[in-house]
C-alpha cells in the first residue's frame, strides 16, 4: 500500500492500493472518532461499491446509513445539499460521527461541503472512484456546490481525515470518464513534472492503465506539495488552475452537458498554450491530449467564452488570474485586466505581452 | 470609543461607541480589502439604519448594494441563504469584496454563514443592532442557519473582520427585545463575573440603560477571553451554553414563537440552577431575571422538553454536555448519559450526583 501524508490545516493520509475499498473499514476505524457514519454516494457508484464498503465498515463495528442521489453535476446543488442535511439530522449524526464520500468529484465536493458545515464541521473520508477524483478533487480540502450562476461558487476549505484510493474502481469507468481524469493528469505534468509529461507522451489510454497507481501517486504528491504550501489559494495553489479559466467557461457555455471537466480543461490548456507558449510546446500538449482521447478545441468562439471567464471566482479587483506554462513542468501565475485578457485570447499569435 | 481586540483564527476589533453607526464607513474602509460591499439586513432594521450606513459607506468610497429579507428567526433557513447567494453572485462579489451584517442575531448568523461559504469565504463585518447580538452573536465567529429539525444545525466558524457596535441602536428596540439580550448578559455574570452579576442585581431594565455601553464592553471581554482560549468549542467555550440546553429545547417546543432566545435561556438557567445550585443562588438568579422582565419558568413540562435536549448539537456519544453554576461567577462543564440527565432534571431536589 502506498501512503502519502498531507500536512495542511488537518493532517491526513492518502492510501492507494488495488482492492483497498473492500477492506478499508479498518483504516477508517483507526481514523474517525466514533463508529457511526453516513456514506454519501450517487446511484451508479453505490450500485458498484456500496455493498462492499458497508460490509467492511460493519465488520469493523460501524453503524452505517447510506444517502444516495442521482449521478451528475446537476445534482451538486443546494437542493441535494438540503436533502443531505436532513438525512444527517434524521440519523442524529453528532460532532463525533463522520461522513464517507464514495464516488467521483461531484460526490466528494458536495459530501465534503455537507461535512464542513453540518454542526459547523464533522469528519469526512474521501473514497474517490474516478480518476479525476483520485488525482484531484479528493485531496486538498476544496469542497463546494454549484449555483445556477456558476460552478463551485459556494464552498469551504475542509480537509478530509483520510483518503482511500482503490485503483480497481477505475475498471468500471467508461473510456470517456477515464479520459476526463487524464485531463488533470496531463495538467500536473505541464505545471510541475516534465518526467510525468514525458511518460504520458510515451503511453496512451490503454497502456497507461498498467501504471495507473504510480501515476495517481505522483499526481497526489504534486497536489500535496502545492496544498501544503498554500492551502487557501492565496498564490501558489492557483497553478492547479492551469487550463481552468477557459475550461470553466467551456463547461458553462455548453451547460455542463457536452464536455466533462477534464475535457474542458484539456481544451483550456491547449487554447492557453497556443497564446502563451511556443508552437513546439503547444503541439506536444495537443498530441498528448489526443493520446488520451481528449479534445483540443471546441466549436464555441473565444469571444463568446471570454465573458464567462469574468465570472470565474479567481477574479479579483476586476482582473483575471490565469496560469501559463511556457516550459513543460513549470507554471506561472499571471494577472490581466479583463480587456487585456480578451485581447490576449483573441489575438492571432503567441504573445508575451501580459504582465507578470 | 471603546476598542476590544480579539485574537482568534482571525484578528479583529470590536468597536463600541454611541453614534458609531453613522460614521463607521471610515473604520470599515480601513479594514476590508476592496470598496465593494453588500449589506445584508432585515426589513425592520434596514428601515431604521440602512440609509445612515449606506451614506457613511458611500462617503468613504464604497459601492454598496443591500439585500433585505423579512425579520424573524423563521428566515434563518436554506431558502433565504439561497437568495443571498444569488444576490452576491448577481452583484459579482469577488474574494476581495465584503459583506456587512446589519441587524440582530438572525441577520448576523445567516450573513456570516453566507460570507463563510460564498467563494469559500469572503470578509464580513458585524454591525449588531440588538443587545443580544452586541453581547453574544456578533463576536466569536459562530455563524449558522437552522434546519426544520433544529436550530443552528448547519454553520461555520468564521470570525468577522470588524464588529461595529453602536449602543444608540438599542433605543429602537422593544422592551421585549431588550430583555432578550439581558438574558445573555445575566449568563455572563453567572458563568464568569460575580461583580457584573451584582451590578445587574442593583439595577433594573430602566436604570441599566445608563451604563449599557460598559455592560456590553464587559460581556464582549468575557466572550473574547473564552473564544481566544477555545475558538472551536472543544471544551471551555461550552460554558457560554449555560442555560442553553434547556433553553434551546424550550424555543424548539414552542416552535420559536413564544419565547425569544434570551427568555428561553433565562428559563433554562433557572431550571438548571434549581437542580444543581443552592436554593440561595437559584433565588438570586430568579430575582435578577425578574428585574429585567425575563421569565423564570414556562408551562411546558420538563418530561416533554428532555427529548428535545437530545437533539442539541452539543451531544456527543449519546451523552449530554451541559453547564452548571454552583457559585456565581464560575461555570462547570458536566456530561451525563441521556437517562441520567433526564433523572437529574426531573428529580425533585437539588442534587450533586452528576459526574464531573
Amino acid at each position: 500500500m502506498e501512503k502519502i501524508s498531507v500536512h495542511a490545516s488537518g493532517d491526513y493520509d492518502v492510501l492507494i492500493e488495488k482492492g483497498l475499498l473492500a477492506k478499508c473499514g479498518k483504516e477508517i476505524a483507526n481514523t474517525v472518532k466514533s463508529r457511526k457514519t453516513v456514506i454519501i454516494s450517487d446511484d451508479i457508484v453505490e450500485r458498484h461499491y456500496g455493498h462492499a464498503l458497508r460490509k467492511t465498515l460493519r465488520a469493523n463495528g460501524f453503524t452505517v446509513s447510506t444517502f444516495v442521489f442521482m449521478n451528475g453535476e446537476k445534482q451538486k446543488c443546494l437542493s441535494t445539499l438540503s436533502d443531505i442535511y436532513d438525512f444527517m439530522s434524521e440519523k442524529d449524526l453528532t460532532r463525533s460521527d463522520s461522513v464517507i464520500a464514495l464516488g467521483g468529484g461531484v460526490v466528494g465536493d458536495i459530501a465534503g461541503f455537507a461535512a464542513a458545515t453540518y454542526l459547523r464541521g464533522i469528519d469526512y473520508v474521501q473514497i474517490p472512484t474516478t480518476l479525476l477524483a483520485a488525482v484531484d478533487s479528493s485531496v486538498g480540502g476544496k469542497t463546494a456546490i454549484d449555483l445556477d450562476s456558476g460552478k463551485n461558487l459556494v464552498g469551504a476549505f475542509k480537509q478530509p481525515v483520510l483518503v482511500v484510493c482503490d485503483p480497481l474502481t477505475l475498471d468500471t469507468l467508461s473510456p470517456k470518464n477515464f479520459s476526463d481524469g487524464m485531463g488533470e493528469v496531463i495538467k500536473y505534468g505541464m505545471i510541475k513534472d516534465a518526467d510525468l509529461f514525458e511518460t504520458l507522451e510515451k503511453n496512451n489510454s490503454i497502456t497507461i492503465k498498467e501504471i495507473i497507481p504510480d501515476i495517481i501517486k505522483r499526481c497526489v504528491e504534486i497536489k500535496r506539495d502545492v496544498v501544503e504550501a498554500d492551502e487557501k489559494e492565496n498564490s501558489l495553489r492557483m497553478i492547479l488552475n492551469f487550463g481552468h479559466t477557459i475550461g470553466h467557461a467551456i463547461e458553462n457555455y455548453y451547460n455542463y452537458e457536452t464536455y466533462t471537466h477534464g475535457s474542458a480543461v484539456a481544451i483550456g490548456m491547449c487554447e492557453m498554450s497556443k497564446k502563451t507558449a511556443s508552437p513546439d510546446i503547444s503541439k506536444r500538449l495537443e498530441k498528448v491530449c489526443m493520446n488520451y482521447n481528449l479534445p483540443i478545441k471546441c466549436d464555441a468562439e473565444m469571444k463568446n467564452l471570454l465573458p464567462l471567464c469574468r465570472h470565474d471566482k479567481k477574479n479579483r479587483d476586476g482582473k483575471i488570474n490565469f496560469i501559463t506554462c511556457e516550459t513543460i513542468g513549470k507554471a506561472e501565475i499571471k494577472k490581466l485586466d479583463f480587456t487585456d485578457f480578451d485581447k490576449l485570447m483573441t489575438g492571432s499569435d503567441t504573445t508575451d505581452k501580459q504582465e507578470g
